[in-house]
């Protein structure tokens, strides 16, 4: 025990430390075991379309080729690392064919041992089936079934220094950061059974369940009958015995460990299964981060675990960084925390449970509960972490815990699978689980501030296995790595396949314009203007044909007129005047007549085209516009604030006025197949539907689209394309491009209101050659 | 003759129709014979710097191999053509070694006609090499040797488009574009001789010219006494007989034209030597434009001719256009109109000179010429032109003429070659031409509102024969074309060879800096901070240890705090607050020492390498600062408002209030070699001077700029280093990169104020494949 360190708390006076204990490095690992409609577990391969596990930085399988392993790479806060998660479990799931993914820790319906399926990993791999092979063997294969979660955590370098730096220690940085490791491990193995107590989840399991015994060998039923987790009990995820590694110095750690691995006990450290572990850097003996593996699978949690589980982890890892030590952690203290351990695991629904405390005499489980609760309280108050929302939350929820234990997850499992069975319970669970990721498609949890378009495209990048890290988070700026490949993108679709001067040719109007005209292409045809007198004066160039006269920059549309006509000299003087009061410079061209499509280009191909139709609704009746508008808002699709695919349509007053001009109000009610619009603009920000045309748009305006991208020498554009009627072949003049954007969005085509989804971030990534 | 033609004139008060009367294409054809220093024609063949002559589209030979040719393109205004060829004129100077361009029409020395070498073009031209052959023996190779400039004209077609609705024309445009051009002509034909009265600069020749003449095949002297061109006279470049072409239709244009071909009087139109051509395309039998032919080299103009006698030239055209006819143009009046040519010609210096007016008479040169520049002021009155400070400024320069006759530039040149010389004047006036050239070096005439980035870039096209075309002129955005190949630049720098990703990662001075730090490039190092309390609380990250803390975005370096020593926490919090002031993120990064350098990296190669340093001035030991700095702005590379590489040194409030505090003003005498600076920073704006360092500089930090470029994929970029000495090598932490700029400056590089032209116009022209 070092001097310093055991007096740390101190430094918890220091604003600087108190501002950055929320963050760190957290990343997570869940095993799911996948199983079919009946909740037996799957017989198939792990699916091709997650990629190749044996690369697969993010999917790959545990022990079993029937067993899922999600890993997230380390992320900045927890609220990150759980969105991630959720996400990996969305992107799983909805690959799934016939598939789901099992929500317990114990295991669903096993075939025979010799028919669970030791995970494949090919030639490559062929070590990692050899060591299952002896897992299978010692342990059997049922036990390798148990499914948990751990969660990885280590303190930001920035926490670090300014810890170093408070309690004036003069070491270097990597001996300091081996004590404060060790004390944190230290503590959290004699305080574990908490967490066990509040978050175990694996009460009970299917009846047709045995394990082979450790002891004698004989396959037995698992169970004992106020078990809170059998995954953490004794009879479950452990070794054959107890072992214990000294947590006092890196050095003892390391001589321990080596002793057991000697003996033979273990193979090597991946087989100790201790509730917690020092991670280390590969290349270096220096550690890299804590892995917490005492959380069972959350079943009522789609993504195996809530986020205040994890807050109250996390919490927990700094009560224990602070928490003063009264001894060294001595073997006899090992021994009491792992029979608290089996404790709580196997009777932690007994209310009269009794505990060992630290001086080895049993004391009941309830007051050194609230002994605890307080202390991590009072920390969270000295740190001022209760001034935190998340975290004071996770705290409130852990005292509704321990105020009414039988609240606990534990308790709501055991009662579920009396009313339904255990297979049928979790079968459910499993199923609903795989609807809410179905609903919530376009969404990276815990990264809702990106651009829906870059959700995407993490998202498509996370099933491949493509890494991504970002760079600038309000510029939606990230990299993309896969092997040696790297590339940058911003926006989704701002990438390297494009030049920068295609790019800048679109971002100006009048270049774009002259370049498609000189490759036949039809624009609005038109001049431009610096000169209001000059443009006053070509009256007789444009008269009787329908013309715009615009500022060459607008924002809303603000000094535009449209002339259809244009007979009247003054009232086209006017127009001129009006623009030119928004800016020096005008653009008088003709007005194109028709519906407005937008055409995404990737690599010379159409792979959408989208038109949007004005906020609306369709009567059946009997709703008022009012009924339907809510019915329509009622679509996961449609939210508010660019957070979803589609905005809820408004009831406001533009909406009213709009209504008014019509002849309805908010309480008219429709006739059947009545269609009324509720504005005239069609923008998605105010509820317009976006409309998939891909399939349905004549191929001679593909062309002109393909075309119009080559002659910028452009691979990614968004085309607005005016089109009079799209089932008849483009002629000269039956159409014209409007606009050539350079950072078109990419979620509408992916989650369109009516057509197919045009996996446009898929298309992004394999244009990027991953 | 058409009526309604005929009554254009109405159509002058359509106020649309007097605000597009300056537009038109205009173009220039100019010929000079190269010369040695002593007034020889040079001997040697065309520079093959000037690229290959064949298919160059600027700058060729005409007749002979030592008889350079400039064409412009067709440009938008007469400011542009003049430009354009002025700059052709700097070009074609510079890069001439030991030779000169003859600026009189007259001949330079002459050798034996024999030794006048026709222009060689190599196999493909060998049918030029031919019809030269053919030229020579006919009319003598000395005449071919009188040099001109032609000037191309049409009008812009939107003017074509309003005339023809004014005077509510029926028929098809292209028909009246005809019958327009060819009452351009015809009106044109008719009064020529004034252009040759007020124009006409080749009084005298060298007395040792003798030409072959057309009727007697000997070799004779040329000229009479009181000509004013002899070039345009009856014994200049000129046909054996006075061919008469019918310009009254189309149909009658080319049957008399073929005519004189099937006789065998001319080979082709082209050997058809009239003071004004109808010019057609080349692929329809359109009209594209008219050639007038009868200007003579000016020698008192640089580029041969004045920007006054383009616009007169381009009036007169106008008022042919508008002017009504009273009859048909017969043979009769084809003759009187060449006879007053040959009169002017020869003897319009004769102040008593009698011409051949329309019926036939002879009156007075003086009357008919008030008579016609009376009538030309009342058209310039009636469509407003007289309002346009060019063209009236012109027209006033041509009064003067008239009330003046010996003020005419053929009086002045006749004068100074009595006092001279011929050989000797033209010699001095093509040396003071050159010096001049070299003086501009930096400037693409006609284009002075376009960066000097962008004119240094097109000065280099137009030497190659790269065409390039504004697409957007405000924005610096050319295309340049030549042959199949075409790019599209925007500054000059801002190219197709830079991928899209590579320039968002410069725009973006977080992620360059993540990116060169991943790749072990020194930046300084740092945090950002989107949250006050989280920067103020990290002072004992930073104690003691030189900072910057800046607003992540800032102009004009406001809240930006440099803290040396940062070791009061009180002053670092309000050096945060601050910069919180200025951004809603901040950045506190190390302070880096040491002297700022631009590298330039063009494809992985430093190109140039460049510092820069406050205004000042060093002492002679008499003159004070003012005259000092009076002297050091002089220099031509100094101008104000960004016209120039470098700007004049001022002597305003900033600068007396920096000298005060160094105990000094403007009238302080300073010692011998005594520096004094006259500001803080080194901004060129602000009169600092640039410094070529490329190749002052340790390889290292050359080295390290490549590796930073390729970091980024970057093709080109201007990357700015702190470098604590340039001689020493680079280490870990003696310099760091501070921005990578994807829009550099090349013009700072090419004329610094001391060190070499790095010709990175040239490179990046290389770098695009031209």
């Amino acid at each position: 025990m070092d001097h310093l360190i055991n007096n740390i708390t101190e430094s918890l006076k220091n604003e600087g430390i108190q501002n950055s204990l929320i963050n760190g490095q957290f990343g997570i690992e869940k095993e799911n075991v996948r199983v079919d409609y009946k909740g037996g577990m799957a017989r198939t391969p792990h699916p091709g379309i997650l990629g190749d596990k044996f690369h697969h930085p993010f999917i790959t399988t545990d022990f079993s080729e029937s067993q899922v392993e999600m890993i997230t790479p380390p992320l900045q806060s927890v609220a990150e690392v759980h969105g991630f998660l959720e996400t990996l479990q969305d992107v799983i799931s909805e690959n799934l064919v016939d598939e789901l993914l099992w929500p317990q820790s114990a295991p669903p319906l096993l075939p025979q041992e010799e028919e669970i399926p030791i995970a494949k990993f090919g030639e490559k791999g062929i070590h990692k089936e050899k060591y299952r092979e002896e897992l299978a063997h010692k342990y059997g294969k049922e036990r390798q079934m148990l499914s948990g979660i751990h969660f990885n955590f280590s303190l930001t370098s920035r926490l670090e220094r300014k810890l170093k730096k408070a309690i004036k220690w003069n070491g270097d940085l990597e001996k300091f950061r081996e004590t404060i490791y060790l004390k944190m491990v230290r503590n959290f193995m004699r305080h574990r059974w908490m967490l066990i107590w509040l978050f175990g989840e694996s009460p009970v399991s299917d009846p047709s369940l045995k394990m082979k015994s450790l002891k004698t060998g004989e396959k037995t039923s698992m169970g004992c009958s106020n078990a809170i987790s059998i995954r953490n009990s004794s009879v479950g995820y452990r070794n054959k015995e107890e072992y214990f590694v000294d947590f006092n110095s890196l050095d003892r750690y390391f001589s321990s460990l080596s002793k057991l691995i000697e003996s033979g006990d273990i193979l090597s450290g991946d087989e100790l299964y201790l509730p917690i572990r020092l991670k280390f850097n590969e290349d270096s003996k220096q550690i890299s981060h804590l892995e917490v593996r005492i959380l069972d699978l959350d079943p009522f949690e789609k993504s195996g675990v809530s986020k205040n589980r994890l807050y109250f982890t996390h919490l927990f890892l700094l009560y224990s960084l602070f928490k003063e030590e009264k001894d060294a952690y001595q073997d006899k203290d090992q021994k009491i925390a792992a029979k608290n351990q089996d404790l709580v695991s196997c009777s932690g629904m007994n209310p009269d449970l009794l505990l060992m405390s630290t001086d080895g005499n049993s004391t009941g489980c309830d007051q050194m509960l609230n002994d605890l609760f307080a202390d991590i309280k009072k920390f969270m108050a000295d740190c001022k972490l209760n001034e935190n929302e998340e975290y004071s939350s996770a705290l409130s929820e852990v005292k509704g815990l321990i105020d009414n234990p039988n609240e606990r997850s534990s308790f709501k499992v055991k009662e579920k699978v009396l009313e339904e069975g255990f297979i049928n319970f979790h079968l459910n669970k499993a199923k609903q689980h795989k609807e809410e990721s179905e609903m919530s498609g376009f969404r990276f949890h815990g990264f809702e501030d990106l651009e829906l378009s870059s959700q995407l495209l993490m998202k498509a990048a996370l099933r491949r296995g493509v890494e991504f890290n970002i760079l600038d988070r309000s510029e939606n700026f990230i990299s993309l790595t896969q092997g040696d490949k790297m590339e940058y993108v911003m926006q989704a679709t701002r990438t390297s396949l494009d030049n920068y001067s295609s790019v800048l040719m679109m971002e100006n109007k009048l270049v774009t314009k002259k370049i498609l005209e000189a490759s036949s292409v039809r624009v609005p045809c038109g001049l431009d203007y610096q000169n209001a007198k000059q443009a006053r004066s070509d009256f007789d160039l444009f008269e009787g044909k329908p013309i715009v006269v615009k500022p060459k920059s607008t924002n809303f549309g603000l000094g535009i007129t449209i002339l259809k006509e244009n007979n009247n000299q003054e009232v086209y003087k006017r127009a001129v005047d009006i623009a030119f009061e928004h800016d020096g410079s005008i653009l008088i061209e003709e007005f194109i007549s028709g519906r407005e499509f937008r055409f995404f280009v990737i690599n010379d191909q159409v792979t959408g085209i989208l038109h949007r139709v004005p906020a609306n609704v369709k009567g059946d009746g009997e709703k008022s516009i009012r009924e339907l508008v809510e019915i329509k808002n009622l679509d996961p699709l449609r939210g508010r604030g660019y957070r979803t695919p589609l905005e809820k349509i408004r009831l406001e007053e533009a909406e009213e006025m709009f209504l008014k001009e019509q002849g309805f109000n908010f309480e008219s009610v429709l006739k059947k197949d009545q269609i009324v619009y509720l504005r005239e603009n069609s923008n998605i920000s105010t509820g317009g539907d976006s409309i998939d045309y891909t399939d349905d748009i004549h191929q001679s305006y593909k062309d002109i689209a393909i075309q119009s991208s080559k002659a910028l020498d452009v691979k990614i554009t968004g085309l607005d394309m005016m089109i009079e009627d799209v089932t008849v072949p483009a002629t000269k003049d039956n159409y014209a491009i409007i606009e050539m954007n350079f950072n078109p969005a990419i979620h509408i085509h992916c989650y369109p209101y009516i057509g197919k989804n045009r996996q446009l971030n898929e298309k992004i990534l394999d244009s990027l050659g991953f």
